[in-house]
Protein backbone atom coordinates (compact mmCIF):
# COMPACT_ATOMS: atom_id res chain seq x y z
CA UNK A 1 0.00 0.00 0.00
CA UNK A 2 1.47 3.07 -1.09
CA UNK A 3 1.06 6.52 0.77
CA UNK A 4 -1.23 7.45 -2.07
CA UNK A 5 -3.02 5.42 -1.02
CA UNK A 6 -2.97 5.17 2.71
CA UNK A 7 -4.17 8.70 2.81
CA UNK A 8 -7.29 8.28 0.94
CA UNK A 9 -8.15 5.87 2.90
CA UNK A 10 -7.87 8.74 5.74
CA UNK A 11 -9.91 10.91 3.78
CA UNK A 12 -12.71 8.51 3.31
CA UNK A 13 -12.91 8.02 6.94
CA UNK A 14 -12.62 11.84 7.57
CA UNK A 15 -15.85 12.06 4.83
CA UNK A 16 -17.48 9.22 6.71
CA UNK A 17 -16.95 11.04 9.81
CA UNK A 18 -18.57 14.43 8.52
CA UNK A 19 -21.71 12.37 7.48
CA UNK A 20 -22.31 10.96 10.59
CA UNK A 21 -21.99 14.62 12.39
CA UNK A 22 -24.33 15.66 9.29
CA UNK A 23 -26.85 12.92 10.84
CA UNK A 24 -26.30 13.90 14.34
CA UNK A 25 -27.42 17.66 14.35
CA UNK A 26 -30.31 16.24 11.82
CA UNK A 27 -31.71 14.17 14.82
CA UNK A 28 -30.87 16.42 17.50
CA UNK A 29 -32.82 18.95 15.48
CA UNK A 30 -35.56 16.27 15.16
CA UNK A 31 -36.04 15.74 18.52
CA UNK A 32 -36.11 19.53 19.70
CA UNK A 33 -38.78 19.68 17.19
CA UNK A 34 -40.54 16.93 17.80
CA UNK A 35 -40.87 17.90 21.47
CA UNK A 36 -41.78 21.67 20.48
CA UNK A 37 -44.33 20.07 18.22
CA UNK A 38 -46.06 18.53 21.05
CA UNK A 39 -45.86 21.35 23.45
CA UNK A 40 -47.43 23.64 21.36
CA UNK A 41 -49.63 21.86 19.86
CA UNK A 42 -48.12 22.54 16.37
CA UNK A 43 -49.10 19.95 13.50
CA UNK A 44 -47.09 21.87 11.04
CA UNK A 45 -44.35 21.40 12.78
CA UNK A 46 -44.46 18.10 13.97
CA UNK A 47 -44.92 17.46 9.70
CA UNK A 48 -41.38 19.09 9.07
CA UNK A 49 -40.25 17.28 11.76
CA UNK A 50 -41.31 14.06 10.52
CA UNK A 51 -40.08 14.75 7.13
CA UNK A 52 -36.56 15.66 8.38
CA UNK A 53 -36.22 12.37 9.27
CA UNK A 54 -36.20 10.63 5.64
CA UNK A 55 -33.01 12.96 5.11
CA UNK A 56 -31.30 10.88 8.38
CA UNK A 57 -32.42 7.89 6.48
CA UNK A 58 -30.40 8.43 3.11
CA UNK A 59 -27.17 9.66 4.81
CA UNK A 60 -27.33 6.42 6.97
CA UNK A 61 -28.00 4.42 2.98
CA UNK A 62 -25.17 6.97 2.07
CA UNK A 63 -22.67 6.02 4.86
CA UNK A 64 -23.15 2.00 4.38
CA UNK A 65 -22.57 2.37 0.96
CA UNK A 66 -19.49 4.16 1.29
CA UNK A 67 -18.25 1.83 4.04
CA UNK A 68 -18.73 -1.11 1.99
CA UNK A 69 -17.44 0.38 -0.99
CA UNK A 70 -14.06 1.55 1.19
CA UNK A 71 -13.98 -2.24 2.43
CA UNK A 72 -14.17 -3.73 -1.04
CA UNK A 73 -12.06 -1.44 -3.16
CA UNK A 74 -9.34 -0.67 -0.24
CA UNK A 75 -9.23 -4.00 1.86
CA UNK A 76 -8.00 -1.83 5.04
CA UNK A 77 -6.56 -4.10 7.76
CA UNK A 78 -8.10 -5.30 11.00
CA UNK A 79 -8.16 -1.83 12.95
CA UNK A 80 -9.42 0.49 9.62
CA UNK A 81 -11.69 -2.45 9.78
CA UNK A 82 -13.36 -1.79 12.92
CA UNK A 83 -12.76 1.95 12.66
CA UNK A 84 -15.12 1.67 9.68
CA UNK A 85 -17.38 -0.77 11.70
CA UNK A 86 -17.81 1.59 13.98
CA UNK A 87 -18.65 4.17 12.53
CA UNK A 88 -21.45 2.04 10.92
CA UNK A 89 -22.32 1.36 14.37
CA UNK A 90 -22.82 4.63 15.47
CA UNK A 91 -24.96 5.68 12.06
CA UNK A 92 -27.16 3.03 12.97
CA UNK A 93 -27.59 4.27 16.80
CA UNK A 94 -28.71 7.75 15.02
CA UNK A 95 -31.02 6.44 12.66
CA UNK A 96 -32.85 4.76 15.30
CA UNK A 97 -32.77 8.20 17.29
CA UNK A 98 -34.18 9.96 14.02
CA UNK A 99 -36.77 6.92 14.29
CA UNK A 100 -37.92 7.03 17.74
CA UNK A 101 -37.90 11.02 17.73
CA UNK A 102 -40.13 10.86 14.43
CA UNK A 103 -42.46 8.52 16.16
CA UNK A 104 -42.70 11.60 19.12
CA UNK A 105 -43.44 14.11 16.31
CA UNK A 106 -46.45 11.58 14.89
CA UNK A 107 -47.51 11.49 18.19
CA UNK A 108 -47.46 15.40 18.37
CA UNK A 109 -49.99 15.06 15.30
CA UNK A 110 -52.20 12.79 16.99
CA UNK A 111 -52.50 14.65 20.06
CA UNK A 112 -52.66 18.22 18.45
CA UNK A 113 -56.40 18.50 18.85
CA UNK A 114 -56.50 17.61 22.28
CA UNK A 115 -57.21 20.45 25.26
CA UNK A 116 -56.04 18.22 28.61
CA UNK A 117 -54.41 20.53 30.62
CA UNK A 118 -51.22 21.56 29.82
CA UNK A 119 -49.26 20.17 33.01
CA UNK A 120 -49.78 16.55 32.18
CA UNK A 121 -47.01 16.83 29.12
CA UNK A 122 -44.36 18.80 31.74
CA UNK A 123 -42.51 15.14 32.90
CA UNK A 124 -41.83 14.24 29.05
CA UNK A 125 -41.08 18.12 28.77
CA UNK A 126 -38.16 17.44 31.07
CA UNK A 127 -37.28 13.71 29.75
CA UNK A 128 -37.00 15.45 26.21
CA UNK A 129 -34.28 18.05 27.59
CA UNK A 130 -32.09 15.70 29.03
CA UNK A 131 -32.19 13.13 26.14
CA UNK A 132 -31.38 16.07 24.05
CA UNK A 133 -28.53 17.36 26.04
CA UNK A 134 -26.98 14.09 26.37
CA UNK A 135 -27.69 13.41 22.40
CA UNK A 136 -25.57 16.99 21.96
CA UNK A 137 -22.77 15.56 24.68
CA UNK A 138 -21.99 12.40 22.80
CA UNK A 139 -22.36 14.20 19.20
CA UNK A 140 -19.63 16.74 20.59
CA UNK A 141 -17.74 14.14 22.41
CA UNK A 142 -17.35 12.21 18.89
CA UNK A 143 -16.59 15.03 16.89
CA UNK A 144 -13.49 15.96 19.45
CA UNK A 145 -12.56 12.14 20.64
CA UNK A 146 -13.67 13.42 23.84
CA UNK A 147 -13.32 10.16 26.11
CA UNK A 148 -14.19 11.72 29.53
CA UNK A 149 -17.10 13.37 27.90
CA UNK A 150 -18.69 9.88 26.53
CA UNK A 151 -18.14 8.29 29.70
CA UNK A 152 -20.25 11.49 31.53
CA UNK A 153 -23.08 10.61 28.81
CA UNK A 154 -22.70 6.96 29.19
CA UNK A 155 -23.40 7.30 33.35
CA UNK A 156 -26.07 10.30 32.50
CA UNK A 157 -28.43 7.57 31.31
CA UNK A 158 -29.54 6.38 34.75
CA UNK A 159 -30.74 9.86 35.65
CA UNK A 160 -32.61 9.08 32.43
CA UNK A 161 -34.15 6.32 33.15
CA UNK A 162 -34.64 7.49 36.90
CA UNK A 163 -37.29 10.30 34.95
CA UNK A 164 -38.72 7.95 32.86
CA UNK A 165 -39.69 5.71 35.94
CA UNK A 166 -40.89 8.89 37.34
CA UNK A 167 -43.11 10.15 34.30
CA UNK A 168 -44.39 6.42 34.23
CA UNK A 169 -46.33 6.56 37.79
CA UNK A 170 -47.33 10.07 37.48
CA UNK A 171 -49.06 9.98 33.51
CA UNK A 172 -50.78 6.23 35.44
CA UNK A 173 -52.01 9.01 38.33
CA UNK A 174 -53.25 11.08 35.75
CA UNK A 175 -55.12 7.74 33.72
CA UNK A 176 -56.59 6.84 37.17
CA UNK A 177 -58.25 10.24 37.92
CA UNK A 178 -59.96 10.99 35.22
CA UNK A 179 -61.01 8.62 32.09
CA UNK A 180 -60.54 11.68 29.85
CA UNK A 181 -56.89 11.62 30.36
CA UNK A 182 -56.34 8.31 29.10
CA UNK A 183 -56.10 9.19 25.54
CA UNK A 184 -53.62 11.57 25.49
CA UNK A 185 -51.64 9.67 29.00
CA UNK A 186 -51.34 6.70 26.73
CA UNK A 187 -49.59 8.47 23.62
CA UNK A 188 -47.37 10.56 26.07
CA UNK A 189 -46.84 6.71 27.71
CA UNK A 190 -45.22 5.71 24.75
CA UNK A 191 -43.86 9.15 23.71
CA UNK A 192 -41.74 8.84 26.99
CA UNK A 193 -41.04 5.33 26.33
CA UNK A 194 -39.65 6.50 22.92
CA UNK A 195 -37.26 9.11 25.05
CA UNK A 196 -36.08 6.65 27.04
CA UNK A 197 -35.38 4.33 24.33
CA UNK A 198 -33.00 7.50 22.39
CA UNK A 199 -31.02 7.43 26.13
CA UNK A 200 -30.01 3.82 25.29
CA UNK A 201 -29.06 4.38 21.60
CA UNK A 202 -27.22 8.19 23.19
CA UNK A 203 -25.75 5.52 25.68
CA UNK A 204 -24.48 3.05 22.73
CA UNK A 205 -22.95 5.73 20.46
CA UNK A 206 -21.31 7.00 23.99
CA UNK A 207 -19.89 3.14 24.22
CA UNK A 208 -18.72 3.09 20.70
CA UNK A 209 -17.01 6.80 20.95
CA UNK A 210 -15.13 5.31 23.55
CA UNK A 211 -14.27 2.28 21.36
CA UNK A 212 -13.07 4.65 18.46
CA UNK A 213 -10.82 6.03 20.90
CA UNK A 214 -9.42 3.53 23.13
CA UNK A 215 -9.93 0.20 21.12
CA UNK A 216 -11.59 -1.34 24.21
CA UNK A 217 -15.13 -1.83 24.79
CA UNK A 218 -16.58 -0.42 28.19
CA UNK A 219 -18.19 -3.42 30.21
CA UNK A 220 -21.25 -5.02 29.29
CA UNK A 221 -23.14 -3.92 32.41
CA UNK A 222 -24.57 -0.42 30.82
CA UNK A 223 -26.20 1.71 33.04
CA UNK A 224 -29.73 0.06 31.68
CA UNK A 225 -30.63 -2.34 28.99
CA UNK A 226 -32.51 -0.87 26.11
CA UNK A 227 -36.01 -1.71 26.42
CA UNK A 228 -36.11 -2.69 29.94
CA UNK A 229 -40.12 -2.90 31.13
CA UNK A 230 -40.81 -0.21 33.26
CA UNK A 231 -40.20 -0.66 37.60
CA UNK A 232 -44.30 -0.86 38.01
CA UNK A 233 -46.38 -1.70 41.49
CA UNK A 234 -42.95 -2.83 42.96
CA UNK A 235 -42.53 -5.43 40.59
CA UNK A 236 -39.42 -6.93 39.01
CA UNK A 237 -37.33 -4.50 36.55
CA UNK B 1 -7.51 -16.72 -5.16
CA UNK B 2 -7.05 -20.07 -5.50
CA UNK B 3 -9.41 -22.91 -4.97
CA UNK B 4 -8.45 -23.97 -1.71
CA UNK B 5 -9.42 -20.32 -0.46
CA UNK B 6 -12.59 -19.89 -2.52
CA UNK B 7 -14.36 -23.19 -0.98
CA UNK B 8 -12.86 -22.15 3.13
CA UNK B 9 -14.70 -18.69 2.27
CA UNK B 10 -18.03 -20.56 0.86
CA UNK B 11 -17.34 -22.91 4.54
CA UNK B 12 -17.45 -19.67 6.51
CA UNK B 13 -20.77 -18.30 4.80
CA UNK B 14 -22.01 -21.72 5.62
CA UNK B 15 -21.17 -21.00 9.01
CA UNK B 16 -22.35 -17.75 8.99
CA UNK B 17 -25.38 -18.99 8.14
CA UNK B 18 -26.22 -21.80 10.39
CA UNK B 19 -25.47 -19.59 13.65
CA UNK B 20 -27.85 -17.11 12.16
CA UNK B 21 -30.45 -20.42 12.08
CA UNK B 22 -29.57 -21.34 15.50
CA UNK B 23 -30.00 -17.10 16.85
CA UNK B 24 -33.31 -17.58 14.72
CA UNK B 25 -34.93 -20.76 16.53
CA UNK B 26 -33.41 -19.35 19.78
CA UNK B 27 -35.70 -15.72 19.10
CA UNK B 28 -38.62 -17.89 18.22
CA UNK B 29 -38.43 -20.24 21.27
CA UNK B 30 -38.40 -16.94 23.65
CA UNK B 31 -41.14 -15.50 21.90
CA UNK B 32 -43.28 -18.43 22.60
CA UNK B 33 -42.29 -18.57 26.13
CA UNK B 34 -42.26 -15.21 26.77
CA UNK B 35 -46.02 -15.20 25.80
CA UNK B 36 -46.89 -18.58 27.51
CA UNK B 37 -45.12 -17.19 30.94
CA UNK B 38 -47.68 -14.12 30.35
CA UNK B 39 -50.61 -16.26 30.04
CA UNK B 40 -50.27 -18.69 32.49
CA UNK B 41 -48.49 -15.62 34.83
CA UNK B 42 -45.64 -17.92 35.48
CA UNK B 43 -42.58 -16.21 36.75
CA UNK B 44 -40.26 -19.16 36.49
CA UNK B 45 -40.74 -19.31 33.11
CA UNK B 46 -40.60 -15.85 32.11
CA UNK B 47 -37.22 -16.31 34.00
CA UNK B 48 -36.15 -18.64 31.44
CA UNK B 49 -36.83 -16.71 28.53
CA UNK B 50 -35.41 -13.83 29.58
CA UNK B 51 -32.30 -15.50 30.76
CA UNK B 52 -31.86 -17.14 27.29
CA UNK B 53 -31.98 -13.70 25.48
CA UNK B 54 -28.32 -13.34 26.71
CA UNK B 55 -27.42 -16.52 24.24
CA UNK B 56 -29.24 -14.81 21.33
CA UNK B 57 -27.04 -11.55 21.79
CA UNK B 58 -23.77 -13.69 22.33
CA UNK B 59 -24.44 -15.53 18.66
CA UNK B 60 -24.86 -12.34 17.66
CA UNK B 61 -21.49 -10.74 18.61
CA UNK B 62 -20.19 -14.08 17.22
CA UNK B 63 -21.22 -13.69 14.12
CA UNK B 64 -20.36 -10.31 14.01
CA UNK B 65 -17.00 -10.66 15.21
CA UNK B 66 -16.40 -13.71 12.52
CA UNK B 67 -17.54 -11.48 9.93
CA UNK B 68 -14.99 -8.82 10.42
CA UNK B 69 -12.58 -11.83 10.16
CA UNK B 70 -14.01 -13.18 7.09
CA UNK B 71 -13.68 -9.16 5.23
CA UNK B 72 -10.02 -8.71 6.59
CA UNK B 73 -8.99 -11.99 5.65
CA UNK B 74 -10.23 -13.11 2.66
CA UNK B 75 -11.33 -9.64 1.58
CA UNK B 76 -14.20 -10.77 -0.39
CA UNK B 77 -15.41 -8.93 -3.87
CA UNK B 78 -18.52 -6.48 -3.83
CA UNK B 79 -21.33 -9.18 -3.96
CA UNK B 80 -19.85 -11.58 -1.51
CA UNK B 81 -19.07 -8.70 0.72
CA UNK B 82 -22.60 -7.75 0.49
CA UNK B 83 -23.61 -11.46 1.48
CA UNK B 84 -21.65 -10.78 4.53
CA UNK B 85 -23.20 -7.76 4.75
CA UNK B 86 -26.67 -9.06 4.50
CA UNK B 87 -26.18 -11.60 7.26
CA UNK B 88 -25.27 -9.04 10.01
CA UNK B 89 -28.37 -6.95 9.34
CA UNK B 90 -29.99 -10.20 9.22
CA UNK B 91 -28.43 -11.38 13.02
CA UNK B 92 -29.04 -7.66 13.99
CA UNK B 93 -32.90 -8.17 13.50
CA UNK B 94 -33.04 -10.95 15.31
CA UNK B 95 -31.33 -9.67 17.79
CA UNK B 96 -34.11 -7.01 18.64
CA UNK B 97 -36.66 -9.59 17.89
CA UNK B 98 -35.06 -11.49 20.97
CA UNK B 99 -34.49 -8.40 23.06
CA UNK B 100 -38.54 -6.99 22.45
CA UNK B 101 -39.66 -10.96 23.12
CA UNK B 102 -37.36 -10.71 26.58
CA UNK B 103 -39.51 -7.07 27.03
CA UNK B 104 -42.32 -9.03 27.08
CA UNK B 105 -40.97 -11.90 29.69
CA UNK B 106 -40.37 -8.97 31.86
CA UNK B 107 -44.11 -7.70 31.72
CA UNK B 108 -44.78 -11.38 32.11
CA UNK B 109 -42.95 -11.07 35.51
CA UNK B 110 -44.22 -7.56 36.40
CA UNK B 111 -47.95 -8.47 36.25
CA UNK B 112 -47.27 -12.29 37.39
CA UNK B 113 -49.13 -11.59 40.59
CA UNK B 114 -51.66 -9.27 39.47
CA UNK B 115 -55.53 -10.90 38.97
CA UNK B 116 -57.60 -8.85 36.24
CA UNK B 117 -59.64 -10.98 34.17
CA UNK B 118 -58.15 -13.23 31.18
CA UNK B 119 -60.22 -11.64 28.79
CA UNK B 120 -57.87 -8.70 28.82
CA UNK B 121 -54.84 -10.78 27.86
CA UNK B 122 -56.39 -12.36 24.12
CA UNK B 123 -55.93 -9.42 22.08
CA UNK B 124 -52.58 -10.07 22.93
CA UNK B 125 -52.61 -13.53 22.52
CA UNK B 126 -53.80 -13.70 19.01
CA UNK B 127 -50.95 -11.28 17.97
CA UNK B 128 -48.03 -13.10 19.27
CA UNK B 129 -49.46 -16.39 17.53
CA UNK B 130 -49.21 -14.45 14.41
CA UNK B 131 -45.96 -12.54 14.77
CA UNK B 132 -44.46 -16.08 16.01
CA UNK B 133 -45.96 -18.08 12.63
CA UNK B 134 -44.50 -14.92 10.71
CA UNK B 135 -41.00 -15.63 12.02
CA UNK B 136 -40.67 -18.69 11.81
CA UNK B 137 -42.28 -18.64 8.12
CA UNK B 138 -39.00 -16.02 7.62
CA UNK B 139 -36.83 -18.32 8.87
CA UNK B 140 -37.95 -21.18 6.72
CA UNK B 141 -37.44 -18.32 3.63
CA UNK B 142 -34.56 -17.70 4.57
CA UNK B 143 -33.18 -21.54 5.32
CA UNK B 144 -34.43 -22.20 2.09
CA UNK B 145 -34.21 -19.31 -0.16
CA UNK B 146 -37.82 -19.65 -0.73
CA UNK B 147 -38.89 -15.94 -2.05
CA UNK B 148 -42.46 -16.42 -2.37
CA UNK B 149 -42.53 -17.23 1.42
CA UNK B 150 -40.35 -14.33 2.32
CA UNK B 151 -42.89 -12.15 -0.02
CA UNK B 152 -45.51 -13.83 1.78
CA UNK B 153 -43.98 -12.84 5.11
CA UNK B 154 -43.53 -9.38 3.63
CA UNK B 155 -47.10 -9.23 2.75
CA UNK B 156 -48.63 -10.58 6.11
CA UNK B 157 -47.40 -7.59 8.43
CA UNK B 158 -50.14 -5.99 7.42
CA UNK B 159 -52.38 -8.20 9.06
CA UNK B 160 -49.89 -7.93 12.21
CA UNK B 161 -50.52 -3.95 12.09
CA UNK B 162 -54.24 -4.31 11.28
CA UNK B 163 -54.34 -6.70 14.84
CA UNK B 164 -52.35 -3.86 16.94
CA UNK B 165 -54.50 -0.88 15.78
CA UNK B 166 -57.52 -3.02 17.05
CA UNK B 167 -55.95 -4.31 20.76
CA UNK B 168 -55.50 -1.35 21.67
CA UNK B 169 -58.29 0.41 21.09
CA UNK B 170 -59.22 -2.82 23.02
CA UNK B 171 -56.99 -2.27 25.35
CA UNK B 172 -58.11 1.66 25.93
CA UNK B 173 -61.51 0.64 26.64
CA UNK B 174 -60.98 -1.73 29.14
CA UNK B 175 -58.90 1.20 30.55
CA UNK B 176 -61.44 4.09 30.49
CA UNK B 177 -64.09 1.15 31.94
CA UNK B 178 -62.40 0.52 35.14
CA UNK B 179 -59.17 2.03 36.56
CA UNK B 180 -58.24 -0.37 38.39
CA UNK B 181 -57.09 -2.37 34.51
CA UNK B 182 -54.85 0.19 34.08
CA UNK B 183 -51.61 -1.01 35.27
CA UNK B 184 -52.07 -4.60 34.17
CA UNK B 185 -53.26 -2.93 30.38
CA UNK B 186 -50.29 -0.34 30.34
CA UNK B 187 -47.99 -3.21 30.45
CA UNK B 188 -50.18 -5.11 27.69
CA UNK B 189 -49.91 -2.14 25.68
CA UNK B 190 -46.60 -2.04 25.38
CA UNK B 191 -46.56 -5.92 25.51
CA UNK B 192 -48.93 -5.44 21.62
CA UNK B 193 -46.43 -2.35 20.71
CA UNK B 194 -43.61 -4.77 21.27
CA UNK B 195 -45.21 -7.75 19.10
CA UNK B 196 -45.83 -4.82 16.39
CA UNK B 197 -42.10 -4.11 16.17
CA UNK B 198 -41.05 -7.71 16.06
CA UNK B 199 -43.09 -7.70 13.13
CA UNK B 200 -41.16 -5.13 11.61
CA UNK B 201 -38.18 -6.75 12.53
CA UNK B 202 -39.59 -10.33 10.89
CA UNK B 203 -40.44 -7.81 7.59
CA UNK B 204 -36.64 -6.31 7.11
CA UNK B 205 -35.47 -10.04 7.34
CA UNK B 206 -37.76 -10.98 4.87
CA UNK B 207 -36.76 -7.81 2.80
CA UNK B 208 -32.99 -9.16 3.26
CA UNK B 209 -33.88 -13.02 2.46
CA UNK B 210 -34.98 -11.13 -1.08
CA UNK B 211 -32.39 -9.10 -1.15
CA UNK B 212 -29.74 -12.51 -0.32
CA UNK B 213 -31.57 -14.98 -3.39
CA UNK B 214 -32.21 -12.16 -6.05
CA UNK B 215 -29.36 -9.46 -5.60
CA UNK B 216 -32.42 -6.38 -5.37
CA UNK B 217 -34.09 -4.91 -2.79
CA UNK B 218 -37.84 -4.67 -2.63
CA UNK B 219 -39.36 -1.00 -2.81
CA UNK B 220 -38.84 1.18 0.31
CA UNK B 221 -42.01 1.39 0.96
CA UNK B 222 -42.90 -1.44 3.47
CA UNK B 223 -46.35 -2.78 4.64
CA UNK B 224 -45.80 -0.24 7.46
CA UNK B 225 -42.72 1.90 9.02
CA UNK B 226 -41.51 0.67 12.04
CA UNK B 227 -42.49 1.91 15.32
CA UNK B 228 -45.97 4.10 13.64
CA UNK B 229 -47.89 5.93 16.14
CA UNK B 230 -51.24 3.88 16.31
CA UNK B 231 -53.77 4.82 14.75
CA UNK B 232 -55.93 6.85 17.72
CA UNK B 233 -59.38 9.05 17.83
CA UNK B 234 -58.95 9.19 13.89
CA UNK B 235 -55.79 11.48 14.12
CA UNK B 236 -52.97 11.19 11.75
CA UNK B 237 -51.04 7.84 12.08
Amino acid sequence: MNDHIVKSFDQDLAELDRLVAEMGGLAENLLADAFSALERRDPGLAERAIASDRTIDLLERQIQERAIVMIARRQPLANDLRHVMTVLKIASDLERIGDLAKNIAKRAMAVSGDNRPRQLINGLGHMCELAHQQLKDVLDALGTRDIAKALAVWHGDQRLDDLYNSVFRELLTYMMEDPRNIGLCTHLLFGAKNIERIGDHTTNIAENVHYLVTGTMLTDDRPKGEEAAPVLFGAAN
